[in-house]
């Protein structure tokens, strides 16, 4: 019953972007601002919905940070409709021909970038994620599969009525964007192996539903999210510049994926840094806890364990180790590091050099904070994700991401000899 | 037991990843060359290897053409290593900063193309992709897991041994070349998901082999193969070069993923074109199948059911569809294709237009023949293979396909707001 309402909502999205593929950007536009326009004409009604939602979350002992992340308010349903707008205004990647050559027996082969076709988002509480993805999706031509959490049910289903239904009014195909309207988790198996409707799943959530959805989809994945990162203080760094990244790195928003973890010190510098470095970040409330040299210098904080090098704690939580050189901290990170965003702050160019290329992430730094690893950040003017696969996309994705191209081939009766 | 054997051979795959992606292009190219120069030399060793092979499959009652692809002659060694050669003389994608820009806080972001580490080959009978394989990942500074059938296992480990020793001696890394020793089948299903150390699985044979390993695999695949291609004979087209090109793309190699399976005309043309062209086909050795319209017109020719539209033949078998306009050409190709390859014969430029952007496919073509769709027929001097997903990489795959980007940024001290 659960797998007959996805594979028809999966058909009705196949069939809906074999039209978009062939929709105007000026008409894609256009439909986002309507859908823009909507969510605010009927921010009552979301409202309403989130508030069924909200209740069912405190009944339920939801979080506070939980309950903060699915609550929608006027200024957040402004903020959504916003960012429909913002990428009305944004490059449309399809219909660029990303590079044209001939053959010498005159064939002309060009390689056309279009849509992916439909895309399957399986994420979690924020009901924003809703108009989030499925403007994306829109924008870059594709037909949308949405599958939020049960906490924002309520929610979700208004959003996904309001906007979708503001799409088909300008003139988007029926099925474009969509919501998997069930909680039941089968919905979820199904996507996973709907290979026949879906092009792509990506996984938005914590690190549990990224390896179910890893683990089990037989679709393609983009996995996103999970980041152990690093910086490493090198021998003759400029340690007001180091002190500055790490602050940054670890306190301007530690929940997120770019946040440092783990602190990598040169063991010439430990002395100098880590005292002042130690109080200025225990001011921000962040707990140290440091490898046996680390603590000789910080007796007061806890011992590092095996577990701490491994974890991504997304809190004011971090682990610190001292090394005696430029190796060791390389080994560190190529044995804890998830592959996301890693910082060396240095002097010396040939470190800098090697550091660059040896270290094997979607992101490596010399002398800034790995914060900076985010769509915007980088310039696209919008994020789908910071992917940490090394297949299709890597890093942050913009609109790109949710592109792939075909080759268009323009004979004159060309046979193969 | 199999599944520690494999897995240690993945640990050492990561290892030797980690140093051949600073391996610079003249070393790897060098390497290259010494394994073909030990092919060449060790060829004797090879060919006893491969006779045991050959008396094993004759044994079993492989088939002629299985039999044919299995067997190795001084003069297909020699082949190999020509193939290596080609390889080393083909510029090195690795290392190329595709493109940087500076932020305006002043931080300069690039895309620097690197290897996607180690990369997972499961294949069936012939001999040579382990030569092709290993080659190719070489070249963009991966390491290789090899998996070959059992109908090949004597021929793999001898030229795997007589490459990687090569490859060593050279100054690869040790396990930058490996092959899976035992036929167990245990082995694969290890491979499938071996996530820590396989960046991505490329299945090289069967459809049933693909079936498996994209069901099964949560390593990211990329899938090869399938293509039930089709040609559309417009309203108005050139007749001659119709026939030229449908011949073409049926008879000149059959067995391949990019010839022709079944051509659809347009019902004002049909009349004038199939009693010719059918005759010619025959003539070639072509079963025609055709619809009852064709059968109009060509009633000696056996009709062709709803099978006969889903079916890759990959024999000289060629199904017959009459329609009345481009799109029901169109709804025939998106109900029956396998999104490989499209072609349109038309002199009309609307509707060439319409067949180039509409047509979902890896390579759509006009007025050319299908067989085109080829690594080296583009112009990329080397084909890992021709994907059908849309993922990374769609269409034939040249070095590029084995490569990745990562960010690398350089900052003086940038922290984010």
């Amino acid at each position: 019953m659960v797998r007959e309402q996805i594979m028809e909502q999966g058909k009705r999205a196949r069939e809906a972007a074999r039209a978009l593929a062939t929709v105007s950007t000026t008409e894609k536009n256009e439909a986002l601002k309507a859908m823009a326009a909507a969510l605010e004409a009927r921010a009552g009604e979301i409202i309403s919905a989130n508030r069924l939602d909200m209740e069912a979350g405190e009944a339920k002992g939801l979080s506070r940070a939980l309950l903060d992340r699915l609550l929608l308010t006027p200024e957040r349903v402004a903020e959504m409709a916003g960012g429909l707008r913002e990428l009305a205004a944004l490059p449309d990647p399809v219909g660029e021909v990303v590079r044209m050559w001939t053959r010498p027996n005159g064939l002309q082969i060009g390689q056309l970038r279009v849509p992916l076709g439909v895309v399957g988002i399986i994420y979690e509480a924020r009901p924003n994620v809703t108009v989030d993805a499925a403007g994306l999706c829109l924008k870059t031509g594709n037909a949308v599969l949405l599958r939020g959490g049960s906490e924002a049910i309520h929610s979700n289903q208004a959003i996904s009525a309001v906007i979708s239904e503001a799409a088909v009014v300008a003139g988007m195909p029926g099925g474009a964007i969509q919501l998997v309207q069930t909680t039941d988790r089968e919905a979820v198996n199904v996507m996973l192996r709907m290979n026949e409707y879906l092009d792509v799943l990506i996984p938005r959530g914590g690190s549990g539903l990224i390896r179910t959805v890893v683990e089990n989809a037989s679709v393609p994945v983009i996995e996103t999210g999970v980041g152990n990162c690093h910086v490493y203080v090198d021998q003759g760094a400029d340690l007001e510049m180091a002190e500055r990244i790490i602050i940054n790195a670890k306190t301007q928003r530690p929940g997120v994926c770019n946040a440092m973890e783990t602190l990598l010190v040169h063991s010439q510098e430990a002395v100098e840094l880590l005292p002042g470095l130690g109080k200025a970040l225990s001011a921000k409330g962040v707990e140290l806890r440091g490898c046996p040299r680390t603590r000789e210098i910080l007796p007061e904080i806890k011992e590092a364990t095996e577990e701490d090098w491994m974890t991504e704690y997304l809190d004011l939580i971090l682990a610190i180790k001292v090394v005696d050189n430029l190796t060791e901290a390389l080994d560190h990170i190529d044995t804890y590091g998830t592959r996301h965003s890693e910082a060396i702050v240095t002097r010396d160019y040939n470190r800098a050099r090697t550091f660059l290329q040896s270290v094997d992430a979607a992101a490596v730094y010399v002398n800034a904070s790995t914060r900076f690893t985010d769509g915007f950040q980088y310039g696209f003017g919008a994020e789908i994700g910071i992917s940490t696969q090394k297949l299709h996309a890597r890093g942050p994705m913009g609109l790109e991401a949710l592109t792939t191209i075909k080759y268009i081939v323009y004979g004159d009766g060309q046979i193969r000899q």
